[in-house]
């Protein structure tokens, strides 16, 4: 009864008997913390949530919303109300080719147009992870990508952040002594540590990487998210061997994550088997939501529309930042140039009692350990401060602060 | 290099050397002949389709869409911009259970909610199917249902179906001599041979898969078409053991493709699993498209749509029909009472030659072979209804016609 108990390790199941008929695979399947989280805080609206990944829906312009769904419906049923390519729609594409590739030479690449960047990982793994398949990660590393690529049981392998990226003795360790034969990063405000990778670290990343013919799968969702707007150039494009990188990206962040929209640049040479391998996920992406997101595109003024999001996200990580200078002095965390997180790390408390604590003054962050192949003994908890209202803030970072009080005390 | 025979025998990749990286998994991938027909016929707008299963878009009403979007937009914000539940967004759930469960007894059961029906049989794939899993599958078969299920390298047993279902005494046979794990079945007019299964052999079905501890994966995509409103009682009704049980159910068919929205019916024992694995391949469902088409469920009425809808497909059916028994009396196919295909046997001509003159005169249907695990003598090809107008629907049955008769005179 292996199987079985590899299940049972890794999820429970309401009844054991299930498992009997379940695949080895599911084995691998794993829940995620954020979305029980989420789960909890919709259904009791007393409890202060720093735990999503949310962006602020009214940084969305309803009016533009309104003039893009009705230009859809109008002028472009033909194609929102119908099945379509299996790569995505050719508007959108231009789109992503114009304002979202960062001055990337496409030449050799096509943009496949996936269910929010979640699906790319999914089919990344699904074409590349097998049982003794050697995977690096970042350690801490964004947990969806976990999610998508365990039930392929891949062999993880973790490769500890410093300030600006990976320590390059210790990865070059790792590529002579194990045959690596994928790479996920997430150079550009790393979710959750919030981390840049430097330049130079990218360069040397990439000619690693060739050297070791490792195929790398770049996250790059926020990239677009730099308070100041600087855009670093991706490590694929510091690659000589650029047919073995996949760069994804996501409107969740910079747009909604209502329309479930993110993309992957692939090597045309894996472009069939890409196409063909998203047909049977799903048939195709959502046509409604790519021409709906398409004209909006074509209605907003772009530059002016990151700028806003950027200072509201600038502010709102200021003023958390102040909260958490003020209130928890003992804790510390890098200053991030971006994205919508802290990765706070709270001394001398575990990670259990700190989460049960939260819990009970309703109060949630998630636990660092959830990004994490290997357990840490340090605790660390991931605060989100694009999501909640400064005043509700406050009285989060106060019970936070209760808490962490009641047990180092 | 066992990897790269297998790969390179059911796809064609651009680059052999991409074959090196790609996981055995891979070499299951298939295209969609249905796919590449679409893309073809959406860049030279001379093609006349019969090939796709493409509702027909005007039967939405252009009011209610926009109502429902703006409803959407002005009322429901912070859901249909934001990240939500995995399982689905609640209030249509309730639409789904209230309109579109055909009196099933919902106890023991979750609605799931997912990325049109393909990515529910994505998803049974992946919790069901690994290598030797026996499948059993109808003969011939959805072909969605075979690229959803072939990357997981299950062995699939074919069931060949009379007019009414399968054969009683050799499905028997088949329960005997192997030990088949999962049963996939398009049990009401089904996809693409339009065969309704008699209730006297859904019964009879049912209760042996309950003797030979059998899954079940009915797929009902179908079920709302049929030109009359009957609505047959699922096979899974009759099932001792309705744990092992799973329905599939669109809105493709009955509202629109666009929103790629579909369900399952999930045994709770397998929620939690079905949740996580979700989770890993997106996420969760488009919020935005599950708000939108729940405001229009709201301010649809129903049953009046479904009656146009009926009618409609009807009254096209009896078009081609007419059309075929005038300009191709030798064809012959079983009448359907519902679905937007019919499945047409043509005599003494093999499918290559009738595939071949067909392109060449700018017309397309589905060649049957694409729906089998055996390639079958017989010539079929699936023949849509729904979209095209009377006129070109004349003029494709007549290029058909002279390609039928240049090469059997």
């Amino acid at each position: 009864m292996d199987r079985c108990i590899y299940v049972c390790y890794s999820i429970s199941m309401d009844t054991d008997c299930a498992n009997l008929f379940l695949s080895k695979r599911v084995s691998g399947i794993r829940s995620s913390v954020i979305r029980e989280i989420l789960k909890i805080t919709v259904k009791d609206s007393e409890f202060l949530s720093f735990a999503g990944g949310l962006p602020n829906p009214n940084l969305l312009e309803k009016e533009l919303l309104l003039q893009a769904t009705e230009k859809t419906i109008n002028d472009s049923r033909d194609v929102a109300f119908q099945y379509g390519d299996s790569t995505g729609y050719e508007i959108l594409k231009h789109h992503i080719q114009h304002s979202f590739t960062n001055g990337m030479d496409m030449e050799g690449f096509s943009i496949c147009i996936t269910h929010g960047s979640q699906q790319g990982l999914e089919l990344l793994g699904k074409f590349f992870m097998e049982e003794g398949t050697n995977v690096l990660l970042e350690d801490p590393v964004y947990l969806g990508a976990l999610q998508a690529f365990s039930p392929y049981h891949p062999n993880f392998i973790s490769l500890p952040l410093e300030s600006d990226g990976p320590n390059l003795l210790e990865l070059e360790n790792i590529f002579i002594e194990k045959k690596i034969h994928c790479f996920y990063s997430n150079p550009s405000h790393q979710n959750p540590s919030t981390i840049t990778w430097s330049i130079e670290k990218r360069k040397k990343v990439a000619a690693l990487l060739d050297q070791y013919d490792v195929i790398l799968i770049e996250d790059e969702a926020y990239l677009y998210l730099d308070f100041f707007g600087t855009l670093y150039p991706s490590i694929h494009s510091f690659r000589k061997n650029r047919d073995l990188s996949f760069v994804i990206g996501s409107f969740s962040k910079i747009i909604s994550p209502g329309f479930r929209l993110g993309w992957v640049l692939v090597p045309n040479r894996f472009l069939k088997v890409f196409t063909n391998a998203k047909q049977g996920n799903d048939l195709n992406t959502n046509q409604f939501s790519q021409v709906v997101i398409s004209h909006l595109l074509s209605l907003m003024p772009l530059v002016d529309h990151l700028d806003k999001i950027r200072s509201y996200y600038l502010n709102q990580k200021q003023y958390l930042v102040e909260l958490i200078n003020h209130y928890l002095p003992e804790v510390s965390f890098q200053d991030p140039k971006g994205g919508m997180f802290l990765w706070v790390m709270f001394p001398n408390v575990l990670e259990s009692e700190m989460m049960e604590g939260i819990l009970e003054k309703k109060v949630v962050m998630v636990p660092g350990n959830e990004f994490r192949i290997q357990k840490s003994d340090s605790t660390y908890f991931r605060m989100n401060f694009s999501f909640l209202p400064k005043a509700e803030m406050e009285e989060g970072v106060k019970r936070v602060n209760q808490v962490y009080r009641d047990i180092i005390t």
